[in-house]
Order: structure tokens, then sequence, then C-alpha cells
């Protein structure tokens, strides 16, 4: 079976979007292996055009070039109430939790979801919006301004809080174990650890990890000083063996991390403080999901390029 | 060897104090099985009179009736300048790291570290001033107030920890499995849930695991609501398996919590909102260390009492 022959199922009450683009995430990755038990298309990253509304009061949106966010909740639990549908117990989740994805030419999503797309954030940034959000989140949950900042990871995700960081904190440090990836860290100005030397010992007030490897945890905690903030970006599968009394006699602080707000996200990728083009390993056509999907697994990004999406350079 | 063969080794500079009494703790226990390689007298839980003093401008704790806080820090390196000395790297801590401890008929600490102790409260109390500053460590750490408080561990740290979240918390429930001990949480006026329940699922604001297991961990990670707290108060040697997913997905934080303020612990214990009585099991002599020791691995709390301690209803 290939991601073309599922057929479109729209939802009642959602309003269908024409996909232009879609980013493949390590999520993504993670799914196709069996996590989560999703067996629908997956694909939450993307970019796409409103083709058809189920409600007149969404009238508005059609035409529009938009970007989604990911969680739908049952709009009626506390969460949903407080305005944090992203923890509703019976939520969906765009391509992982009981709702297609993004990898389709059509996708079905609430148009309260919805937000649209400055002329400013071509197609291939607007593909970012929601991973660039997640990373947004860290500056939700804590305060990083003039901290020092590592982040265990130079993959895509890593590259992307990395530089959202660097809009609040002075210097942020790579740390990763691909000199290419490394490479590309210092071409968005970032700083970079050189993977051949030590890790400098409780060195970083803040240190996001972002493999989603039981051992970035471990490298995570050895370099933030005591009292310091360990962020949980990525997801791991499996269990990590973790010695938690460093946790405890240094006082860290632990944090999972996961959805962010899309309007902060949206206003990074138009002012240019995040850059993704380097990060843009290839473009691939729908059709060459099986390669396009093989290669997210050693390269930077992949995505997904409909006929007529507008991805410069590339 | 016992306890008593150690010769007493002042420290320059610091006072000597007669202990009157001293609380087993269980870093103590893990101390005797190897835990931070130390091989002094053990035992930080104290409350003792200063008897001598090194330098002219200490004598006026000479004849009064103390307790001591156990970190000494250089005293120069950023940690202890700003007056958190618990984190200086090269601190020593009393019968844990390079300095002898209270299992002893005299004990030395800089005067720095004392707090003079009210006669509202007795040696009987005076001995928790330590263990209570440390559960008050929470509050300093996290919003207690108005939150659904749960703490698994129905041990000595457990008791205490659940009373000081209760000054702050509407309820507090205990999560144990030892039933003499849970009776003794309600006689406290403590919530406690029934070992033959199933657990709540995530049921709770903030969940401290005082277990020093890590099946504690497991269980708090299970019973808090996705973006709450868990607070890691005891430590645990050797490796927990931890699927560390399930923090990013629900946003947790976990925290590690160590040493607290004393001040707040003496206020507590002096106007009664913590209550230690029901949680004494023995008093013991220091020659009796060997059987109060091994006591103490299934009781709550065993002290060694010396002559003329003021240690009311044992």
């Amino acid at each position: 079976m290939t991601l073309r022959d599922v057929p479109f199922r729209p939802i009642d009450g959602d309003v269908t979007i024409r996909v232009r683009a879609a980013g493949i995430c390590g999520t993504d990755l993670q799914i196709l292996q069996g996590y989560a038990a999703f067996s629908g298309i997956p694909g939450h990253e993307f970019v796409g055009v409103v083709e058809a509304v189920s409600a007149p009061d969404d009238a508005r949106w059609l035409g529009r070039r938009v970007v989604g966010e990911i969680n739908v909740g049952c709009g009626r639990c506390a969460f949903c109430r407080s305005g944090t549908k992203e923890h509703c117990t019976d939520r969906t989740v765009v391509g992982i939790r009981g709702r297609d994805g993004a990898f389709a030419e059509l996708l079905s999503l609430p148009a309260a979801n919805l937000h649209g797309v400055p002329d400013a954030v071509d197609d291939r940034a607007a593909v970012f919006v929601e991973p660039v959000a997640a990373a947004c989140r860290v500056l939700e949950q804590i305060d990083v301004a003039g901290r020092r900042a590592a982040v265990v990871g130079d993959g895509r995700m890593g590259l992307l809080v990395a530089q959202v960081l660097r809009t609040r904190a002075p210097d942020v440090t790579v740390f990763g174990r691909h000199a290419r990836k490394l490479t590309i860290a210092r071409q968005l100005g970032l700083g970079t650890h050189d993977p051949a030397a030590p890790d400098p010992p409780h060195a970083f007030d803040i240190v996001v990890d972002v493999t989603g490897r039981a051992d970035g945890l471990h490298r995570a905690l050895a370099l933030v000083r005591p009292r310091g903030v360990v962020v949980l970006k990525s997801t791991f599968h499996g269990e990590a063996a973790l010695e938690t009394w460093p946790i405890v006699v240094d006082e860290v602080s632990l944090i999972g991390s996961r959805c962010g707000p899309f309007p902060a996200a949206l206003d990074l990728l138009a002012s240019g403080q995040v850059t993704v083009a380097p990060l843009v390993s290839r473009v691939a056509a729908l059709e060459e999901h099986e390669a396009a999907l093989s290669q997210a697994r050693r390269e930077l990004k992949v995505i997904f390029g409909m006929p007529g999406a507008n991805l410069p350079g590339v």
C-alpha cells in the first residue's frame, strides 16, 4: 500500500485542506515503526489551501493558505475549557492519533485549528511552523533570557530549538555527533561543541535534549548545572536506564515539552529569526514516499512537495 | 568497630557540640551500605549544646541548645556567594561527605550553620528539624497552595512531607503499602489511599516521591496529571528503568529536591503544624547502634538519645 492508496476521509464539521507541502518528522518515523499504534496516514507538519468548508461561518477560510494546530480536543473537559486541548484525554492528533495526517493530497481539520500564513512565510518555511511552535513551547515553560543554553542533538529539531533559544539567550551551543549537521549549525550562527572534545561538566543553565535517545538524556544531565533545567523535547520509546539520585542531589528540573504556539512560530519565521533553508535536504513527490522516509532517517528535513508549491531553491 | 570507638576530630574554626539526640535517616542506612563512599561517622539529624568555640565572636553560642545546617561550603564559589552552599562543588556535608556526623557524643560544625532551638521545640522535635527543613524545600520550589497533592511513600520522610504540604494544600493523600504506617498517617489527620484499591490515574497536581525506590517514581508519574509536577525527594541508588516519553507527552515536570530552610522547619515544629510524636518508634543508646540501625530499616523514626536529653513520652 502506498500513501496515495488511502482514500480521503473528511470529518464532519471540518474544513478540507489541499496540502501543498508536508515535512517528515522523527515522530512520523516512529509511528511507521509502530509507536502509538496509529494506522492512518501520518504527517502533521504541513501547509495547504482550504478547499472546502462545512459551516457557513468558516467560508472566510476558503482559498486561504494555512497551517494548522494538530491537537483536536473534545471541547468540554477542563483542559479544553482552559485552552490546553493538547492535553485533552479524548483528543485526536493529526497524523498521530485517531485522525489522518498530511502525507496526502487532502487533509481534514477543524477551522478552529487554522492559522493563515503571511506572504513573508513561503511554503518551505510554513512546513516548519509546527516544529518551530514546539520549540517555542520551551520559551513558555522556562525563562531563557540571559542563560547559558545547550541543545543536545544536531538533527532537524535540534537546529530549530537552538535558533529559537537564541532569540532569548546570548549564546547557544549545539552538541551533536555529525560533522555535516554541526557545520550547518555554525552556518546558522549557532555555537557548536567539538564532538572530539570532552563535554564540559555542569556548564549550562538550560539543556534541551532533542536526541530522542536514552543517551541524550544522560548527556543532558551531565551538562546541566545544579538547580539547572533539562527540557525533554523529543519522545524516546523504550525504557531508559536512569540514575535518578543526581537529579535529587543537584536539584535539577526535568521538564517535558510538546506542542507550542503557532503565532510565535509564524512571527519568528516571517522575521527570519529562524532560518530553515539550510535544513531542507530534499523535496520529494508523494509517490516517492518510501525513499523519502528512508532518507529522513539520515538527513535533516525531507519535505513532500505537491505540484505548484512554492519551495524556493530546491 | 562501634560508633563510640571513632575518636572526636574537631575541625579548626568550628564549634564543638555535645549531641543530645540524633535521628536515623534513610541516607544513613544507604551510607552504611556504601553510598557516597563515606567512611566517617554518619548522622546528620541532631540537636545538641555548644560546648566549645574557636573564635571569640562565637562565644554567644556557648551553652545554647542548637540544631545545625549540614552543608559546609567553600565560601568563595558562586554558589556559596549566592547563599546556596548546599550546591558548592567543594562542600562537606555532616555525616555524608568529608565531615563526621552526629552518631557520636561530640560534633564539630561552623557556627554559621547553627540555629538556636526555642523552648517550644523539645529535643525529640528538634531531631526532626533537618528532615522537616528538607520537606519545606518543596514549598520553596513549587506553588502548592490549593493544589491536589499526593505523597508516595508512608515512611518517616513521607509523613513529614505530607504534613508540610498540608500547611498549604487543602488535602494531601499518602500512598503507601504498610497498614501500620498508614494508620499513623490518618492519626496525623492526613488522607490515605487504600493500598488494596487501584491508584487513581493522573489525579494529582503535585506528587512527591519519597520512597527511595525506582517503582516509587513510576507510581508518581502515573498519579500526576498532565502538566503536573513530580518532586523527587529521596535518593535511590542504582538505575531506574524509566519510560521518558510520557513525561514529554504529558509535559510533566520532574524536580529534584534536597535540603531546605531551618527557620521554616523550626516554626512548623514550634507551632505544632508538624507533629513528630507518632513517628518515633524507639529511642536507643549509642551503644545499641547496631540494633537501632537495623530497626530503622523497618520502623519509622529511631533516635539515638544521650543521657539527659528531653525526649518526652518515650
